[in-house]
């Protein structure tokens, strides 16, 4: 890793060096959670992802449905409009679309219109979140939905809680697959000085970024071990962090007690899903669940994580904030230096910027192409 | 009419193919409502109006009285000084100048320095409101100021009432040149649903874009038929919308009850009045006055109007302003399309466009003259 | 002065001509108060000065320090980390800092990278203020911070106040040297319609820009004559002001009263500092002194003299701050015209251009030679 220590990094040489971050173009081509499951309801909703706004709402079979938020006709957004049945009607002039997108009247023409369609965004629901795909709809395979089983396998009991940030996503990201910052940012929780001086491995699986840790005979944070009720007990830790793609990071952690109580497990497992849908550049909307594996119906362990979680999760947004408020107000911007425990986060800003250079080709040959015409 | 069907424009495509929309910039050789005439007084105001902030007041015999709210000297805000006779003296420096803008002392001096004028601006009152031209002032002619004499005439009662709005002019003149709108923005109120179908005849008389429509045996919106008595009683509505210049719209109503009740009118006459001064390319002083031709005296129909109008104009006000913050917040551009009856809309565009293009050139024709010397 | 009688400077020409203004670079190779001695303790602080946040503490033995409140690392602002000793620690991943900003630890890495360094910014406490240089430290001389001992001298006696700004602070440092609004502006404190017409004497000394006034055998105005308890007696005053840096402004006032009470002083001396600190260019942190040679012990006279401070700046402040939004807003800029009296602002003017076109220069040739290597 040391070749990339002392390695200097800012926005212009981002540009050519390769690592995505705050003013590197957002990626379409990725499936985004658009919304929890049960916001996505009879009532219109509407969200701006990718910096388009998009309203949403459920047909009358239940199927989740994401249409542009504006009107091709006037730019009136439709979720100030009304739903009939599994028509969504624009309150300007009463055009009416389909769950597709297509329109299927226009009240002041004799016609409907061939061409008069709202762009529509695929949608597939994986209980309890609803994905949209904002990109090319001719990529969209639904197997590239990222696994998240655990938050609806009753195997597992999770908390949930959500933020909306000022800052950019792929700082987000960085911080999520950073662990050096656990004992200063994170004290209380999940920081540990010893696990901030343990052994990581890191490692790419195509667009994924992985780290695995192994802390041995140490004691647990307190946001694992006081649910477990093993505090203060020496236990192996083993943690994987994975950038999973643009619009997810997971962390898999497992406590290994190797002299558990009598009838105690001697294994618990926690799942953290974080879920980053950037609303622009230098906003995201960000969910989070917390999920274990045993104590599934104890209310006072639902209660303490997630009160731990949201303890440690607002210091990350607190930060990222704080970071982002920094670097858009400083009149001298800043060259940011990188040391060996920053790879991680690099390796995943050199994959968002691959993907990013990717697409802004893509839309300029299909520029291309369609000027040919 | 069919020709325009499908007619797709953007913010590029307006600039070359010539319809205004809302960055196309505003015109400056028009007579525009600067404010009420209850509103200039012997006491500074001041409001922005083409994106010039204006000091108003009037002069001890009662002329309204306009100039530019920037002293010419370091800028103070000329409303923010005070007035001695006729003579407006700057807060900063007591620099004074006299009602046609011309500096009459300037005390740390012992002569009246002769280029230090601040710009006034023609303004002509028309009771119930002042108009200002913005423009070269050479063009002021009186008698381009659009007849509202309605207003003061003793045949008629108004109603009254203003908004401040976050939209584009452009978008509000196309509001009120499109009538297909009616009975999905305003079921409440002035919409029916025959009246969305019934037959319109567009036409333009100079700059003036003109729609007539006529609907037999139908009965009366709630805003026609509460006042009048003939609530549900079929009619003939017989209806002219009028793009009158960029400051002004107004539309005529007449009902005809061909079997009026004992000493009732066969005829009542309604004349709105849309007062629209933009205060820079995205906002609006927006005023409308609400005029019929019986029961002058009549309080409760008064306030019958005046909440029927207000609510009707509130819900153009608030689609107005989404729209705009859907335009200027949404990372894709959109195409707008285009459909048959938006052809009034059009045509005002155009002619808003023409009138740009026309001044742009003046200016730069005027600008290349000026260089010369 | 007749010369620059009617002289017009616009944003453009200024550029050209050679006078600053709200849009000139602001000049960093000068000494500016960061903050009073009583801010500067073992709590951080930090403060934008010339666009760029500093963050600020004391270290155990009481000195200042200043440092960029950006980690060189990911960008958390330091000042959201904690003091250890003397020693910075940033809060996000551990960073550790010494009073010159070198890094003296960086938790997650065996060994102290050398170049991750935070700048720091020399300081020098000169009481009650604490002064700061953010250009090139090798010309950081102690000996050009202004002269400012009366605020420290027991002969005088001080009352203070500050202000928060949104203006630029060359139009600030101009209405300090601008003595001809004190009758319009302040009619209630400092200004008098005799004062205005008096006769003044401008002069430079270097960078700085002087105005003698003497105003013979006149009343007082009531800033100086009610704490003197000569208000409405003939006495002789004698006024310097002194464009002295970017930094500051001060102004002598000696009112000479030749027909003394017994026992009562024959002159009465005001020293009036001006602080100013420009955040950005249109936005100021502005302290003001107010010292006396009387009355040290009198808290009446305290109360009256902040009291009437406090009014006569707030004046300023309310003016500066209107005429920089009619600046910022108006769609329309304007030329501003100049009078024989604007000279002293004027002279200042061009030195602060100067002072900007030769940093910018030395910037150039900085950046030349850097990229040559």
């Amino acid at each position: 890793m040391s070749n990339i220590h002392a390695l200097q990094c800012n926005d212009d040489l981002i540009a050519t060096s390769g690592y995505a971050d705050q003013n590197t173009p957002l990626i379409h081509n990725c499936w985004y959670v658009a919304a929890r499951s049960s916001e996505v309801s009879r009532d219109l909703i509407h969200r701006r992802i990718l910096g388009v706004d998009v309203a949403m709402y459920r047909t009358l079979a239940g199927m989740p449905v994401a249409v542009r938020n504006r009107c091709p006709h006037r730019s009136f957004p439709l979720a100030k409009g009304k739903l009939e049945g599994d028509v969504l009607v624009c309150g300007y002039h009463g055009m009416q679309f389909d769950s597709s997108g297509r329109c299927v009247n226009m009240p002041s023409m004799p016609l409907v219109p061939s061409n008069a369609n709202v762009r529509s965004y695929p949608m597939v629901e994986k209980a309890p979140l609803v994905w949209i795909w904002m990109g090319d709809p001719d990529l969209a395979q639904e197997d590239l939905i990222p696994d998240t089983h655990w938050l609806s396998d009753p195997s597992f009991k999770s908390v949930t809680g959500s933020f909306y940030m000022k800052s950019d996503y792929v700082a987000m990201h960085e911080n999520l697959l950073d662990q050096t910052h656990f004992p200063f940012l994170h004290p209380g929780t999940v920081g540990t000085p010893a696990y901030a001086r343990s052994k990581l491995d890191v490692r790419e699986e195509g667009l994924q970024v992985i780290i695995d840790r192994a802390l041995r005979n140490s004691p647990p944070p307190g946001i694992y071990g006081v649910p477990a009720g093993i505090m203060h007990k020496p236990v192996d830790r083993l943690s994987e962090a994975r950038f999973v793609s643009p619009a997810m990071h997971v962390a898999f952690a497992r406590i290994l007690d190797h002299a558990p109580d009598e009838g105690a497990p001697s294994q618990y497992r926690f799942n953290i899903t974080h879920i980053i849908t950037p609303e622009t550049n230098n906003t995201i909307h960000y969910w989070w669940f917390n999920s274990r594996d045993f104590k599934h119906d104890d209310a006072e362990v639902d209660a303490f994580m997630t009160q731990a979680s949201e303890q440690a999760y607002l210091e990350d947004v607190d930060a990222l904030e704080w970071i982002s408020e920094v670097v858009q107000k400083d009149a001298e911007p800043q060259f940011d230096l990188n040391f060996a425990p920053d790879k991680p986060g690099l390796l995943m800003r050199r994959t968002l910027h691959r993907l990013a250079v990717k697409e802004s080709q893509n839309l300029y040959s299909h520029n291309k192409k369609a000027g040919e015409q």
